[in-house]
């Protein structure tokens, strides 16, 4: 088998299909943000990011900043092993602490990223209780997904946000079955959000464990940034919610929360927790200098929502089509891979603004979008910028246009 | 069904069994490695790590840490975004560069870890070319097996190290299916090495494409640190290099190295790659820093080997049972999970020796150990205090010595 061809074909059939990513090469300025100088587009150097996950801009925190250079100089780079073997920081332990309380739990437990904390506690919970049955919703992350299907354990997927239909597959099974019930709370391409009280009244009726992804809420919601779950006042019913430090937090690494014996049982068993280096501790305390932050400070996510607010205002008056949602995430819909990268293009080489077309396997074939995420950080001049050149592609394409708001 | 009960009756059983894992809660002083404050051992407060897999100490060298300064002053704490949306930035693209250079290869494709690196390209590679045949040594790390695993290819077990058993497999399959081969170079826990050389002849005679995973190798072998395959002259030979950036390299990160195909055709289509927050900017520089430094500096090889000779001189010298091997790791051997803690505390609580007990799933059961790891840092006094230590703990406890050197 001539293995380079055959990588070249499959690469052939991306391009044709305009899935072919091409990733912008950016350097985003501290104290400059959402500003960046971009390297790979010719004729275009500053740009303006409108698709970054540092939801708060708290990658340019001095608090973060400063906490992450001194323990660089009084730790050095990085962790040095495994957290078992000489890979635990006091940073660590101490983040972990305040990840617990920042949930109200009695535990956190610690990951490399979000993605690898919901593969290795879901592949480990499903996996190694004995009889388990995931159910899961319909729209949940790779991630989430990957670990599931790792773990071998029988899986149902429930309708979208659906409690009614996630109550249905629950009383059709065997009520002594172990059952684990999986499912975000913002969901990061649509930006709507779950109902987590009926869907945790439903679990609570079937004796099922819940375990929550608040990857996209945590930071941003509730009045200690503990997510969605905590501005509705229902982390206490929740057995495990899953979080990264990587978005609004600003840093980078994934968590777990919950009781003691969950999160030890996890640290014990997870292969994707014991078998690799622990995050360096200068990430660590960064997180936690930002988790802190964010605990009493409201300003950012008050600024947050006026400014998404801001932004959907301007985008009805002209009637571009976007999905309606709660969140903070504007998506803005195009429907056509080639078109939606056609458009970006267009918007970083004559307005320097940068927002990635999304395609699949990231969102569905034919929803092809431009993401939006407007943060504390984007001035009045920006979002203008940004509604000017999305108005001028828009009757350049002769793109639909939903009806103005009045 | 009491699921926390659950929980904590399987952790009772790890307790009973003496693999309950406690971690040592560190602090390590940047340039003072290898001393650390330890914060959970009462008692003990400084202490001399033994077991850091930062091999070189490159965690605290100026270079590295001066780049990881100056990138977070200029771009701030997290990269923002997956590489596809906002996260690729220009210290992650110069990385790239660094490490295909470094293994004198097309391309090289960043992970946020080695484990992840091995787990989605394994699982990627193996799950999409058609009818792919993964040959797998007996040994190799969870992160490989995990992923070949999730690949749900058709998986055989070589013989640990034995091209011939490897030849005599693929001899007996399907000369037209395509074959993926995956080995180490240096086998961590028992520190022996493959026979790359005649693997990959083995390769070749098959059409088999070769993965050889060298995190315990790359910084440490090679007159540029390129690992075992460029000490042999091999790399060209192997289709793709994986390494980690949180061993030698003394940060965080893993990938892979490669034809620009390979490389492309996994960043196109693996999970474990597209759908997670890139690495920190800071992080990229301080490993590209890392790398540099040792494509030209050889002190820091030669001193490591140095002190992991003498080491060895030292300990066979007074009949402390070791596996012999080529490599820079010494293992302890003691054979009993519960032994193996107690010789640890008792190290750290009487003199200041922090080895962590490596056991079960880390090594198979009745092989419990204390695994050294000497570094360029550790000082003739160090290795004088670990020297007694074992000593004297071996005395007490009437462990077995082998026969004295003469
Ligand atoms: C819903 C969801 N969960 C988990 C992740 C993974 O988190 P991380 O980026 O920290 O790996 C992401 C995105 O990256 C996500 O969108
Ligand atoms: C052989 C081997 N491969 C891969 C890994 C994972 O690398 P990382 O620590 O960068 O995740 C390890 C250890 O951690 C290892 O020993």
């Amino acid at each position: 088998m001539d293995y380079e061809a055959f990588f070249q074909t499959e690469l052939d059939v991306l391009r044709e299909d305009g899935r072919y990513r091409v990733f912008a090469e950016l350097e985003r300025k501290a104290g400059a943000f959402p500003h960046a100088t971009c390297f790979n587009h010719e004729g275009v150097d500053k740009v303006t990011v409108w698709c970054s996950n540092d939801y708060l801009g708290m990658g340019q925190h001095p608090a973060v900043l400063s906490a992450m250079h001194e323990t660089l100089d009084r730790c050095g780079a990085g962790a040095g092993g495994t957290r078992n073997i000489s890979g635990t920081t006091h940073a660590h332990v101490e983040l972990e602490r305040e990840l617990a309380d920042l949930h109200g739990k009695e535990s956190a437990l610690l990951f490399t990223s979000g993605y690898v904390s919901n593969w290795a506690a879901l592949s480990t919970l499903a996996a190694r209780i004995p009889g388990c049955i995931v159910l899961s919703d319909a729209l949940n992350h790779a991630s989430m997904i990957e670990g599931i299907r790792h773990s071998r354990a029988e899986c149902h997927r429930f309708a979208h946000n659906d409690p009614e239909d996630l109550d249905r597959r629950l009383s059709a099974m065997d009520p002594d079955r172990p059952k684990l019930v999986v499912f975000e709370s913002v969901y990061s391409m649509d930006g709507d959000i779950a109902p987590i009280e009926e869907i945790l009244d439903v679990c609570e009726r079937h004796g099922a464990m819940s375990y929550i992804d608040e990857v996209h809420g945590v930071g941003l919601y509730g009045p200690r940034g503990g997510g969605v779950a905590e501005a509705r006042g229902l982390m206490d019913r929740i057995t495990v919610i899953e979080g990264t430090l990587g978005k609004a937090f600003g840093v980078m690494g994934g968590y777990i929360a919950g009781s003691a014996a969950v999160c030890d049982f996890v640290r014990s068993f997870a292969s994707g927790f014991i078998f690799t280096t622990a995050l360096p501790p200068a990430l660590a305390a960064g997180a936690a200098a930002s988790i802190r932050h964010l605990k009493t400070s409201q300003v950012e996510r008050e600024r947050h929502q006026e400014r998404v607010a801001y932004v959907r205002r301007r985008l009805d008056a002209i009637g571009i089509p976007t999905i309606e949602n709660p969140s903070h995430i504007i998506p803005v819909m195009v429907g056509d891979a080639k078109k939606c990268k056609r458009i970006s293009d267009w918007l970083m080489e004559h307005h320097g603004i940068y927002v990635q077309p999304i395609n699949y396997p990231t969102v569905p074939v034919g929803t092809e979008r431009l993401r939006l995420t407007p943060s504390p950080v984007h001035s009045d001049d920006d979002i203008d910028r940004l509604v000017r050149g999305l108005s001028e592609i828009w009757s350049m394409c002769e793109l639909a246009r939903r009806e103005m708001a009045a």
